[in-house]
């Protein structure tokens, strides 16, 4: 069985094409600048260069059709003919409060996310034209979508209520989401088979750490907590994202700026990394800067690592106690010594790792000591190879 | 030496007469409703019946005025006559980054504490105009402020500094400054005194729980971090604010609402455990509305619950685990059963406590078990007493 997953963005999309017997990645690439000047994609068949070409990509159809010639091309393709493609399995930021788990595309389907589009008002809409795309391009396979916040949907009301008049939530749906669940869910899951123990008897922080970040709480491998919430600001310090604010301080945003618009770009677009150093979003340029002297980089390194660890604590406070901690995405597996400072003082909850066995970027590894009583851990997040088992499963349970 | 005590509010005051020697207080009351139709007074002799009386107060100075009859009064009084009262010291809610410690009132002092007027606007023009009744009134007498935000003046950039750009913090000091400083700076250092131990070597949690709330890491000594902000609606669910919101929370609201004030009032005074619970901003009403069965009721305690066991998880992870964490205000000292569901599921820090001796309202008690690696206490708070001393400190620096 053959699966193309796709991540569609409002003007770009990643694509995968995965066979699921041995689960293996078999072509994927990068499609950008649709509808702009420049468009063009990068097409890598597992095991050969990547192949870039600079075509006219109207929309996202045009794209989507040309991904099928290359994904069918005899020199670049891994497909003699698109019959072998069994289904699509798409990638949903926002499935609100309807949405548990993955689900094969109906027309209903399509309006029940239509009407959660206001949660997610530059997702939602962009992950929706790649579906649509695909159903006109190929009109006689499944199609399923895997939403980012279904995994977060077990947490209990004492976790995602916000501390406003409750009517905002029976009228608005105003409550934490989360997002990057279908990341959460599967470190968690590969943290505990990695360990050989059932994930139900296991307590796990998982933290996403990238250019945007979050942290969850994994408890007998529910979610129960997670720091991002209604929008995609809360929690730690991001690239350009504030994290957690007073609620004052928005007060005083609106109060100075008095638009929300401007606001939102500040908090969105201006903030983290980037807002505090004022040299950059990325932590390997802030951490650079830091070590030549830059007091406001070292700031801004030291605000995310205060940041992750209190997340930590808290969610530990939450579980009581963890047995697992995993560090996922761009920062999780990449940042050495970002992950030792993150763990220092953190003996008394039962974490202590091994400073040699942490030197380790993006592939799997544990590194705490054989006596620490938490297993600490780097597991790179693979979230098409979620998108693709749960299309499986969709197409299979039909 | 003694010493009056007055915190200021807008249209109402408290006061206490404390007699340095010994530390006793001779008498204390309250003045209500001032410049409004219905003023009154409400006046304790320590061992004697408390006296109530409806006078007219247009203004702070008449008031105090008759407090100062009331003090020299041969039948309510404590005092021979005014030449007895040495000084007088002020709550003052905000010092900004300025004030580090309490001062002797200056023209300086009271030009400096104008300049910060726009961090606390409601609290400082009323704390000021108590220290200018009483300069009027007795214009003989050292008059010392004691800030609420100073014991905070410690924690390091990366708590204080939130994740917007850093030109805000440069240009407008907008940070962290937390408040209720001299409640947490009596109780840490109160629980090491009890405990025997010097400070210095502790690191402690204080949980101020009351109708505002907020909790302290204190590492030896010195606040390292607290929950209340650069406003005070962070944090934990309190009686009528909010705690901490997603900032796309309060955007949702401002775009709902479209106007700074509305949403102001929202999250300082419609939200909180009256704004879930929809029952009540007490603590009391809300668990006898739950134990009937409302939901409500049920989740806005759980939320109380929930918010206090992760701030108090995050400050341990933030200092390395804790020594000593102290309950106190109104919900602190008095929620029996609060208590208990808080330290539930938190023994993996070493937190042990004994149901029984944690059976205890508004007085000193440890109630952990005798092996508990953490010591949990209740403290009730004593703010006037800190001002007291911090008053006699700087009168006798002069």
């Amino acid at each position: 069985m053959k699966i193309l997953v796709l991540n569609c963005g409002s003007s770009s999309f990643k694509y995968q094409l995965i066979d699921m017997d041995g689960e293996a990645v078999l072509a994927k690439g990068l499609v950008e600048r649709i509808g702009i000047a420049g468009s063009k994609i990068k097409h890598t068949k597992t095991g050969k260069d990547p192949v870039t070409r600079e075509v006219d990509f109207p929309n996202h159809t045009v794209a989507i059709k040309y991904v099928l010639e290359m994904l069918t091309d005899p020199e670049h393709g891994v497909l003699k003919d698109l019959s072998e493609l069994s289904a699509a399995g798409h990638r949903m930021v926002h499935g609100g409060e309807k949405f548990t788990s993955s689900v094969l595309v109906t027309p209903e389907v399509i309006q029940a996310i239509e009407e959660v589009v206001h949660l997610a008002p530059l997702h939602n809409p962009a992950n929706l034209q790649g579906v649509r795309a695909l159903m006109e391009v190929l009109p006689g396979i499944p199609n399923v979508v895997v939403f980012d916040t279904a995994f977060h949907q077990t947490m209990p009301p004492k976790a995602f209520t916000y501390g406003i008049p409750f009517s905002y939530y029976e009228e608005d749906r105003v409550r934490r989401y989360g997002f990057h669940g279908t990341s959460h869910y599967y470190v968690a899951n590969r943290a505990a088979e990695i360990l050989g123990r059932p994930i139900e008897e296991l307590k796990t922080v998982t933290c996403h750490l990238g250019n945007g970040s979050s942290i969850t709480a994994v408890d007998g491998g529910k979610s129960v907590d997670t720091s991002l919430g209604y929008g995609t600001a809360e929690g730690v310090l991001m690239g350009t994202r504030s994290g957690s604010l007073d609620p004052s301080v928005m007060l005083y945003l609106m109060e100075k700026h008095g638009d929300v618009k401007t606001v939102s770009d500040i908090v969105h677009k201006k903030s983290g990394l980037q807002g505090i150093s004022g040299i950059s979003s990325d932590l390997r340029d802030v951490e650079e800067a830091a070590e030549k002297g830059d007091e406001r980089a070292r700031l801004a390194q030291e605000m995310l690592i205060y940041h992750v660890k209190k997340y930590i604590g808290s969610y530990a406070a939450a579980m009581g106690g963890i047995d697992v901690l995993v560090f996922t995405a761009g920062i999780g597996e990449n940042g050495i010594s970002f992950r030792e400072d993150v763990c220092r003082g953190l003996e008394f909850m039962g974490i202590k790792i091994d400073p040699e066995k942490n030197k380790v970027r993006g592939k799997e590894a544990i590194f705490s000591t054989p006596d620490s009583r938490v297993m600490v851990m780097v597991i790179p997040t693979d979230e098409e190879m979620v998108i693709a088992r749960d299309t499986k499963k969709c197409c299979e349970g039909r």
